[in-house]
Formats: C-alpha cells, structure tokens, sequence
C-alpha cells in the first residue's frame, strides 16, 4: 500500500423524500443562493417544484441559473460568476448530475478570484474562497456530489479540463433514487460506464504493488453496478436498483477506492476527453468506446491484473493469463453491447480520418495530468484505432 | 437500501513516517494543547519522541496527561477534564489505540460543558462545543480514529456506555502502519477480532433487506483482515500486513459500512461490554468469545445470512443453510482458534455461576441500545451459556 491523505467532509442525505430537505439543510449556510439546473427536466418530473417549496419553507430566496447543458461549457460558467456576483449571493444549490455540479463548482471557485477562472483549470491559481454548495443529484454517473472536483470544457480551444480545490466539496448532497427514475435508459447506462471506469482507472494503473481492501472494494462496486444496471433496464422505476446504482456511483470517485492504490493517471479519461470536446458525445459513451480498446492496448504489457478482472468480476479462470485477459476485456465489451452504450468510434459516428486529430487533442491532457512520456501521440493513435477495429 | 446520512470528515494521514507530520496538522487548529497516551511503552518504541519533536517543531507546547489504560474509566475522564481547565489547553493530541481516543473524545466533550461528563453517556446532553482532536493511532483496532464515538467504563456502576458528536470527529488521524509493528501479538489479534465483529454487527442486524454494496464491503474487509492477520502473525513488522489491517479496522466503523443497512442493535458488543466491564478483559477477548455463541443463537432464528457469510467467507457451499451457517460459526471459531484468541468465558476464566449477573448488567445496555424487548434476560443468559458449552 501507498501512502495517502484521505479527506471527504461531505454530508450525504440519501433516501426517498430526501428532496424537500434541501432547504433545511441549505439554510445554516446560505439565504440568498444561485439555483443551478439544465434544463427544463426537472420542472416536468416534480424536482424543481420540490426544491422551490424546500427553500422557500427555509427562508431562502434564490436566483435562477439555468441551461447547464451536458460537456458543460466555459462561456455558461462565466455567465454564472456574473451573475452570482450582480445579484450578491452567498450560496448555491445544484440541481442536477455532474454537469450542473461541476458548473456549480467552476462558478463557485471563481465568484471570490479576480482573474480568469480558467486559471484553476490550468494550474495556475489555487481556490482560496468559496461560497457552499449543497446538491440534489438527479443523475448517478460522475461522483462529482462527493468530491472536490469538476471538469469543463473550454469552447473555444476545445480544451475538457478539471479543477479542484478542497473548497469545493458539495457541504451537502441529497441522493435521493426516485430523482433519477426518469433518466432516460441511454443516459442511465452512460453513467453506469462513467462509474465503472472511474473505479477501473485506478485498479489498473495504481502504482501500488499490494491492494487488497482497493482491489476488494473496486470489484465490490463494479458488481454491484453492473447488477444494478440490470434491474434498471429491467424497471427504470426499481427503487433498489437506482439506489445502488447512486450510492455505488458516489464511492466510486470519493477518494475511497484510490487512497492506498498510488493513483496514477486516468488515461481512459484522457482519451475519452478529446472525444467529448470535439464531437460533444456523452461522456460514458464515449468511456464504453475507449475503454475496452485501452484495455487490450495496457493489457499486453502486463496481464496479471487484467487476468484477476476477468475471475473476479466475470468468473473467467484461466491459467494462461493472457487468454483470461482478452477473454475478461471481451466480456465486458459484450456486456457494454447488454446494456446498449456504443463500443466502436464508428458507433456515435466519428469519422477515422480524425484519429490523428482526437490524438493530437489528448496529447493536451496527457501533458497536464503527467502522462505524456507514456501516451505519445502514436499511442494514443493506436489505442483509437483498436478502438476502430 | 434504507435512507441513511453519511457524514465523516476526519482527515486520515496514512503511511511510514507521517507521525512527525503531528505538529504541522494540529499546529493550525491549536497552540497548547493534552498530549494524552496510555502507558509508558511509546516512550520505548519512539514514537514518543517523534510526537514531541514535531509538536515542538510546530510551536506547540503540551501538557502531559499519561496512563490511560484500556477499558478505559470515568475516574480518568474527569481528571484530565479538571487538567485541561486548569492549564487552559485549546487542544488534544491523542498518541495511543481506542482507549485513548475515546478517552480524548470523552474530556473534549466535557470540558465546555458545567453538568457532569457522564451525562453524556446516559443521553443527558448533546455535545455543543469540544476542542480539536489529532491523533497519531498506534494499534489497529476499534477505528475511533475515524468516527464520532467512544466508549468509557464507570467504574463505580460497572457501566460500559457510549458517547457521541459530531464534534468528537479527530480533526486529522494520522495512520503510520510502523507505529503497530511493537503491538503484542496478543493485543494485534484482539483488534483484528474488534474489527471484524464491527463490521458483522451491521451485516447480521441490519434492518434492510436489499444490501448488496454493504455486503460487499463487509465481506470484502473480513477477508481483507483476515489475511492481515494471518500476516502479522508470520512476520509483525509485515508492513503491508500492518498496513491493511490499519486502514481496515478505520473502514470498519466509519459509517461507510452501515450506511444503507438500516443499522440495527450491536448485540455482540452489547453483551462484551459487560464482560469486559466486570472482569476487565480485553475487548476483542471478550468479543471472540461472545461472537461465536451470539451466532449460533441468532443463526436459528434466520439461517440464510449466516449461510451467504459461510459461502462468502469460507468458501462453503451448502444448499441446505442451516448447515452452511452452521459451518461457517465453526469455521469462524476455529479461525479464532488459530489467530490464538479465546473463545469460551472458561479460557478467560470467568465463573459460569456469574452468567446470571452478566446478563443482568447487559440489560443496561440492551435497555440504553433499544434492544430490551428483544434481548431478555433469559436469552442473554442463554447465549453465556452456549459460550461457556
């Protein structure tokens, strides 16, 4: 095991009804907040009245913020920091998944910095003030409702970047599964991929040598999400299986399965970034597409984890570690077709002239999150085009 | 899954070395502060002098409040709150296992307060102002490191009782694996013993019937403290042996386990504490002796649970549950058996003409827990005698 700080101070209020405490639990902190959604889904399905009456009830007046559109963008969080600054607020409240909240926290770390808020996203400055934010997540996919980070697109250099800053945390977030019942099954099942490699990452490119309780709890999760992603194309309404699916997607990027594992880069990310900037596909389907792709490409230069996947997750136990490996990568290839995401670039018709470009755009990401000595430019092209194959 | 709150903010410091990094973390919160430990052997291991050294390096000067023993008593508590006062300290720096963490907790909720600290045990008072406490852990065990409780022994009423707050969070727990290497094999057993019934506390009496994610972490941190064990025993400055067992005995009582389950009574606990409390034993002796009679009762009365523990964590399979359950209480039993812990109130030599007086001092807790109506007398008595059969 490696050495690591682990810190999570978010309060999560999990359970049916959950919703109309958002006011109560917003109130200690702030009176006038930024309320922050996408679009008009949450007026149709009964959330937004809920979390209007909540904070009413609570003595809290807010301004709206709305429009959050999915791969949210740089332009909407500039507009958000004008806006919270005109109307002196003191707080926001995020209704929504990972793109509302990742919004809610770009605004948040730029409200009280006077430069460019971009700035966060590229290392050069440091969230020193913020105002809260408390959530009602109406997705499970991202994690974002229990961790101090969010990832923006840049518009206009089609840079998909993340910020973070302990100040970020949500203070509080309400999951409550029966906000996520109406989440058509496409963008459900993306979230399940979001989450699975969100655990994945780690698993795989941990620099630790010795992982027991990481390697148990990130195998626990990818089962339990997998089997409630099952209930979920079985009954969107499945109390349980929405349930699990929330949860299991909060710990699957709070911190919990990384400390210990020596976390290294997010190189399925990485890729998958360019793809979402560029072509503005959803994030998890442009995840089920790297992904396997990625692991045929890591899995050639040692198979013993992705030898231990495969039992663990699929049950495949083969001496030749190499056989178990590709026939692991296979299975969750076909269980990513189970659950109708795409697996080929060819799938959400991206055009394999543009490989070189999508490449050249990863090479971005790979410098900032430290991995360009691995992911040359040839190498990310060569894990696009199995991607292709 | 039933409706939950998660909430632990607990900065946890992990890795070889860190202790001399004590000063820095409490440096910020505090200036003069109780440097409380137990006995006099972290003067012999060194820690000791790291601890100082860095409070010292950190500008922060301490007041020594030694000889906390474990079972920890109210005497104790008392005497350090009147020290605390009288110095006018603004923090505490708890160097030591359960017992001097909870001993912290227990002065830090009575110092603000005029009534008496026992109040807080009997639900008298709620915590509403308490100073900052760092702790650099040195034995695996009880995971007080990372929660909000603690538990103190009154030695005039023979009451072992609880306390909480969201207050008594340690502010940051620093995790060194090395600082155990010196724990006696005896006492590294216990801990582990503590760890795992933690974790089966919730798994066995949970209220919800649909756990899949709480299952999974469970059964995954009982294998993964197992194995840990196993070893230490072969080598006790194993530092990835020493490394697991740490962080897993934190997850074993953070709330991360419970959460969802609809937590339900600890009878195991409840019963050991008044073994320990009467007799003074070891908390983990007392528990591997409980544990295994507890089972056997409550196996009857709903096999299936104890079956999937048997299959998940002994391999056993067995249609017929009853027996897989059964199996897997012996097998548990006999894993006790080879880690060297007791398992009947005769190996600890505990008069079995006491049973009738232990079940009645347990009645307090079955009163105080909300379990009176289910743990009767009679039945108290009937589970000391199956582990005294």
């Amino acid at each position: 095991m490696k050495s690591f700080e682990f810190y999570n101070p978010t309060k999560i209020v999990f359970g049916e009804g959950k919703t109309s405490e958002i006011g109560a639990f917003t109130a200690p902190m702030a009176k006038k907040v930024m309320l922050i959604y996408g679009k008009q889904s949450i007026r149709k399905n009964g959330i937004y009245d809920k979390v209007v009456k909540s904070l009413e009830e609570a003595g809290i007046s807010f301004v709206e913020c709305s429009g959050v559109k999915s791969n949210p963008v740089l332009s909407f969080v500039k507009k958000g920091i004008q806006l919270f600054r005109n109307e002196n607020l003191d707080g926001i409240v995020a209704v929504g998944g990972g793109s509302v909240i990742d919004t809610a926290k770009a605004i948040a770390a730029g409200v009280y910095y006077e430069g460019d808020v971009w700035d966060f996203f590229l290392n050069k400055a440091r969230v020193e003030k913020a105002p809260p934010i408390t959530v009602v997540l109406t997705l499970a996919a991202t994690g974002s409702e229990m961790n101090s980070g969010g990832v923006i697109t840049n518009e206009a250099t089609f840079q998909k970047y993340n910020l973070h800053g302990e100040l970020l945390f949500p203070k509080v977030s309400i999951l409550d599964p029966v906000n996520t019942y109406s989440v058509p099954l496409n963008y459900s099942m993306y979230g399940a991929v979001d989450a699975i490699i969100h655990l994945l990452e780690t698993y795989f490119n941990g620099r630790a040598e010795y992982t027991p309780i990481q390697d148990s709890l990130v195998e626990g999760l990818v089962k339990n999400i997998m089997e409630a992603a099952a209930g979920i194309i079985r009954k969107s309404d499945d109390y349980n299986s929405r349930a699990v699916m929330m949860w299991a997607a909060s710990l699957a990027l709070n911190g919990l399965t990384t400390s210990g594992a020596g976390a290294a880069g997010f190189p399925m990310h990485m890729i998958e970034h360019s793809l979402s900037a560029i072509y503005d596909i959803p994030h998890g389907a442009g995840l089920s597409i790297v992904a396997p792709a990625w692991m045929r490409y890591a899995a050639e230069k040692d198979y013993s984890k992705f030898a231990q996947f495969a039992d663990k997750i699929f049950g495949i136990k083969n001496a030749d570690e190499a056989l178990a490996a590709s026939q692991g990568i296979k299975a969750l290839e076909d269980w990513f077709r189970s659950i109708y995401v795409p697996v080929r670039l060819q799938d959400v018709n991206i055009p394999l002239d543009d490989i070189p470009k999508i490449a050249e755009n990863a090479r971005g990401l790979a410098r900032r999150w430290g991995m360009k000595g691995e992911y040359k430019r040839e190498i990310i092209e060569n894990i696009l085009k199995i991607a292709a194959s």
